[in-house]
């Protein structure tokens, strides 16, 4: 056992402390009025990069900040790596379906609940932590480190692109490293070949001038809550795909050998009926539900929400409606794309008496990994070295729009290699992470940052 | 002029007053947390009917109270009349678009704009007064009076039906009289033909057990929200008819003599786009505008909620999803029957992976005035002497489902005479009902009870 890993797993007690601090700031990023959480937050995460021997530095943007921490005193010729994450999280709600309050960490069964645990704070703090094992017991770090850290993930990171187009020596990498997924399952690790992108809207709908009696009027009144209702329920069609033109058009099937690999890995249909109450019956037939889910686009209603919703009945005829929906998008969607074929198909189907507006709330690109070369490998060994188990390929059906623009503003590659466990409620009351991912993932980012030296010929 | 009529008219600016403080009280009975201002407002009518000559009791329910006041001393072979009205009123939501609050009336351009001054407290007090109005002056009424005022009309009437039962001998009565709709238009009064009846239901689509990333799970699970917009969209066809099967089974055509009447009466277009924002463009293709809001049946969606809808972004698939759906009815429809059709429809239509169930909110039949005989030929009399113009024949597209209970209970037809305009927000924001009305309203009554005793060869 290293001196770092020996060390990590000493101070285990106390990392454990730290990130119960760090989960109960409330950093929700999609509400204002928790703008002053997010900054406490951002100082958190610098005074904790800091204290782990890191040069670290708030920067201010037009949102939530950014929070850099470096090392760069590495052996000449040691590649760099930076390690992108996020100190933002999920708004909440639903409230009344937590068991234990989002914001008061709360160890059960062997998991930290609390939001954010899994995404992505918990996730960033074990690489703080492995920086820290390594710079506390060696003084130094075999290859050079920045952490970039960003408040503003789950509003889609309006901010973080330029803030890296105006720092781009300051970010110069080899390598991104990111750590904001999950493993294929408890013990299997795994690497990700593929991210979905994502275009989020709202579609708003407006009747008359106000909400009017349902009597009065009901009958020679487009109501726009059945005429959303309308579009929203034609968005699919009878087996599932999504109904607008020219939808699929730009996406690609993937490759064979990822297909190859996908149809390899076991799914467990009985465990996802338990885990999710309901069995994996969505979206398109033709597919199975891994390629549903890592090779496939989606068309979710995220939100509905239309006239009187309290207790009881009131006969009132909406004034308008409006309903939060996204797409999951896969190489070679464009959220831009998407935008256009939706605004041309509202265009199309709103009908009399009813008007239709798309607003863009946030989207991203589709990610796709490079699958060979060193970094992989590197990444491999350091899983391997930790679970006793090759990491497995697979998708992820969830979106990181940053990391398509931050492969191409620094020239670099992205490593995904995430610790949650499936079912870890991200965006969902109740989200936890396993402890055992905790103190594993430690352990395999320590292992990552001595492997990447080795991997690439610097060790 | 009489001596009742002027003894209104010396008085109104105390019954203004008087009313003002009865549109104070927040009687909302959807929701329990005004139960207290729902003994208020009946403690409120019962001292009214007292000061106005009645003898009045308040009768608990199990719900919100009924209030009846009584004056019987009428020459002997007068006839009974009971007078119907509510003291409840619609929730006030949202109360961001109303421009004075709603339970503080706000008198502007010859209007009374408050929650209830038109549905229907204003119409129950103009019948208050103008009994007060000849007991004042005379010391008696030409006929004998029941006013029976209940606080649940708003939320179905759940506990009328069983008081009148229990109490047929109190309320025994030859004819109701209730003013709760609206005139044809400013300056043209009219008496009803018809009230459609109610079906209100909530539709609850159930899926995953909890919310769920919708990254990690899209395109795999069955989304409630899309499911329901899918199912409520789909309540209508193309051509605005309601796709239930059967549902048009039970739906007779007006009579002949109605619908000549019907199509007699202007429809100003215009005016009504310039009311509510929208042309009149919602409902069945294949009808006018006045015979879809009083000959044919609806359903519209008077609410809808499902997962995230705050401020910004938030990628979840929610768990659920709520649609408040209620369909107006025509003759003969029932709403056990139309009950019964919606539950078989949606059990055909419940897609895999979705549970849907159907709760009842409340329900009425339609009613079909009596449209011969002494009383209508009274009410248009005294209609003629206060407006100087005869009464149209008009149909109401709400509902008072008690009306047809009341009928059956006591043996006795219907009189439905309203004074509020068109256009006067009931259920919406900014109710009113016009100082106009108000007055004239008044006088029209204190004559109705002459004309009644007259028109029924007691006078």
């Amino acid at each position: 056992m290293s001196d770092a890993i020996a060390f990590a797993r000493a101070h285990r007690g106390r990392f454990r402390q730290e990130l119960d601090d760090f989960l109960r700031i409330p950093s929700v990023s999609a509400r204002s009025e928790h703008n002053a959480d997010l900054r406490r937050a951002a100082e958190w995460v610098r005074s904790s990069m800091t204290a782990a021997g890191l040069s670290a530095r708030i920067f201010p943007t037009e949102g939530h900040p950014v929070v850099v921490g470096e090392w760069k005193q590495a052996a000449a010729g040691a590649p760099t790596i930076l390690v992108y994450g996020h100190y933002d999280v999920q708004p909440p709600e639903p409230l009344e379906l937590w068991d234990s309050p989002p914001f008061e960490p709360d160890i059960r069964d062997g998991r930290i609940y609390a939001r954010g645990s899994a995404d992505d704070k918990g996730q960033l703090f074990l690489h703080i932590k492995a920086l820290e094992a390594h710079l506390a017991t060696r003084g130094s770090l075999p290859v050079n480190v920045i952490v970039l850290a960003e408040g503003e993930e789950e509003v889609g990171s309006p901010n973080l692109a330029p803030f890296v187009q105006n720092h781009l020596d300051l970010l110069a990498a080899d390598t991104v490293v990111i750590s904001d997924s999950a493993m294929f399952a408890p013990g299997q690790p795994s690497l990700l070949f593929s991210l979905r992108g994502m275009a989020y809207f709202e579609i708003h709908a407006t009747g008359p001038s106000t909400d009017l009696h349902s009597g009065g009027y009901g009958g020679a009144v487009a109501n726009p809550a059945n005429a959303l209702a309308r579009i929203v329920g034609d968005l699919h069609d009878a087996e599932g795909r999504i109904a607008i033109p020219g939808f699929y058009d730009d996406v690609a099937p993937p490759p064979p050998d990822i297909l190859s690999r996908i149809r390899a890995l076991p799914f467990d249909a009985e465990a996802w009926t338990l885990e999710t109450g309901v069995p994996p019956v969505g979206g398109e037939d033709a597919y199975s539900p891994l390629e549903r889910l890592w090779t496939r686009p989606t068309c979710d209603v995220n939100g509905f929400l239309s006239g009187y919703t309290g207790e009881g009945a009131k006969t009132v005829l909406p004034a308008k409606a409006v309903a939060k929906v996204s797409f999951r998008l896969v190489p070679n969607q464009t959220p831009e794309r998407v935008r256009e074929l939706t605004e041309r198909h509202l265009e199309r189907v709103a009908p009399p008496g009813i008007s239709l507006e798309l607003v863009e709330l946030h989207g991203g690109r589709p990610w796709q990994a490079r699958l060979e070369g060193p970094v992989f490998e590197a990444a491999a060994r350091a899983l391997e070295r930790s679970f006793a188990t090759r990491p497995v390929l697979t998708g992820e059906g969830g979106s990181i729009p940053i990391v398509v623009e931050l492969e191409e503003m620094l020239g670099a590659n992205s490593l995904l290699i995430g610790f949650a466990l499936p079912g870890a409620n991200m965006h969902a009351p109740n989200e936890w992470f396993a402890v055992d991912s905790f103190e594993r993932g430690i352990d395999t980012l320590i292992h990552l940052y001595d492997e990447l030296a080795a991997g690439t010929g610097n060790g």
